[in-house]
């Protein structure tokens, strides 16, 4: 049988989703806990890694098992090992061509950034940025990501074979100081949203302008996009099938 | 000169304000770097105490030192050495007649409870109660608390002497799931607000009704009010002057 489930992270204390040995890893922590409930190793595959301080409203993972179980008591059998920084919103059993991964049609990630004062309460979820931004300039430029284009300079691995992604959408929400960035895409690359959100921060600043950006989009190296945005702004939000 | 300062805290990993020894306390912290800055030992003086796990958006204290610096360089050498969960919002130097316990008037606490799902990203600043609650009679229920009465039935320190306290008002601000209540009164005793908090849960949940918590109030037995919501739940707002 192959369950899906929907899971909830904050991915503060955590290095990241991905088992990484003895690191403490959101995949480490839930594959103990099935360990213990199913009485086996059980192996789950995710929609994707998120990065090391990178939280999750809405990461999708599924195993597979012999032991059936109602979604409900599996969910609660699930929650009530977890530690408090993960919990699984969600499960439901689905057939065997269903994959966390190849199966997944988009997902949207949402980046937020704080324009006022720093405040110890929401810290670990916005990037407190002192300084003042055109956030309307940041809207325009925002609009040359859109469509399916080469997003080899906004990703860390260059190794990659392909780097050809889709964005749907970027959609600014603003609420008194607060900017969400949601990026809604067939799929993202390695840092990729964290290096587009420092390079929309440089047109904000005025340190570049439109044409410098899609100029950097076309050049098609890393080198032209050095900055990164931290990553406790960024939250994947859904992964939609 | 007198300094009169504004702090936010999140309460998580702090045994309370008050020094406690070498315990990690928000007082602590914040003498140790005044005491960098001022190359003396400076004692400083709350509004008041906060419990374990209790956070601020507007806890006061004042210190007295004989360096002169403007306001804005005095919040910025603070900060600066502060760790990120504490930072000073404002710096005001005031006349020696003021004093962050004595002056005050008024403090506003808010609590926190949440009747939707769990969730990791948010768990440090809510009470997540899974239980349906009749909000409406806990909303009517508060009211026995207005005005001027005996708490000693709401406070856990029996050997105070005046356990007399005036609630100016309890307001309830309900968003989806979230309900935020808003305590307005001339001061609140030790856990005075938990254990109000909490027996309006009972309210809620149908165990007891208005009169019995009128009976509870006017008893002052703290026996009858056994039940505690937790600390992490309550944020000192504001501290009225």
């Amino acid at each position: 049988m192959r369950y899906k489930c929907v899971v909830s992270y904050d991915g503060t204390n955590f290095h990241g989703f991905q088992r990484q040995k003895e690191l403490r890893t959101v995949q480490l922590e839930i594959e103990e806990v099935l360990k213990l409930i199913l009485k086996d190793i059980v192996k789950i595959h995710s929609a994707g890694r998120t990065d090391t301080g990178v939280h999750s409203h809405g990461q999708v993972f599924h195993f597979d098992t012999n032991i059936s179980m109602p979604e409900k008591n599996m969910k609660n059998a699930i929650n009530s090992r977890l530690p408090r920084d993960i919990y699984v919103k969600n499960v439901e059993i689905v057939s065997s061509d269903f994959h966390s991964r190849y199966s997944a049609k988009g997902k949207i990630y949402k980046y937020t950034i704080d324009l006022g004062e720093y405040d110890p309460l929401n810290t670990k979820y916005r990037y407190y940025f002192e300084h003042p931004l055109d956030i309307e300039k940041m809207i325009d430029a925002s609009s040359i990501f859109i469509g399916e284009h080469d997003f080899r300079s906004f990703t860390k691995n260059h190794k990659l074979r392909n780097t050809v992604r889709t964005i749907f959408s970027i959609d600014f929400k603003i609420v008194d100081t607060k900017i969400d960035i949601y990026f809604y895409g067939n799929g993202f690359l390695h840092n990729m949203i964290r290096i587009i959100v420092a390079m929309l921060i440089e047109i904000g600043k005025g340190k570049i302008n439109k044409e410098d950006l899609e100029f950097i989009l076309k050049c098609e190296d890393r080198a032209k996009a050095p900055k990164i945005a931290p990553s406790n702004g960024l939250c994947l939000e859904k992964v939609l099938y």
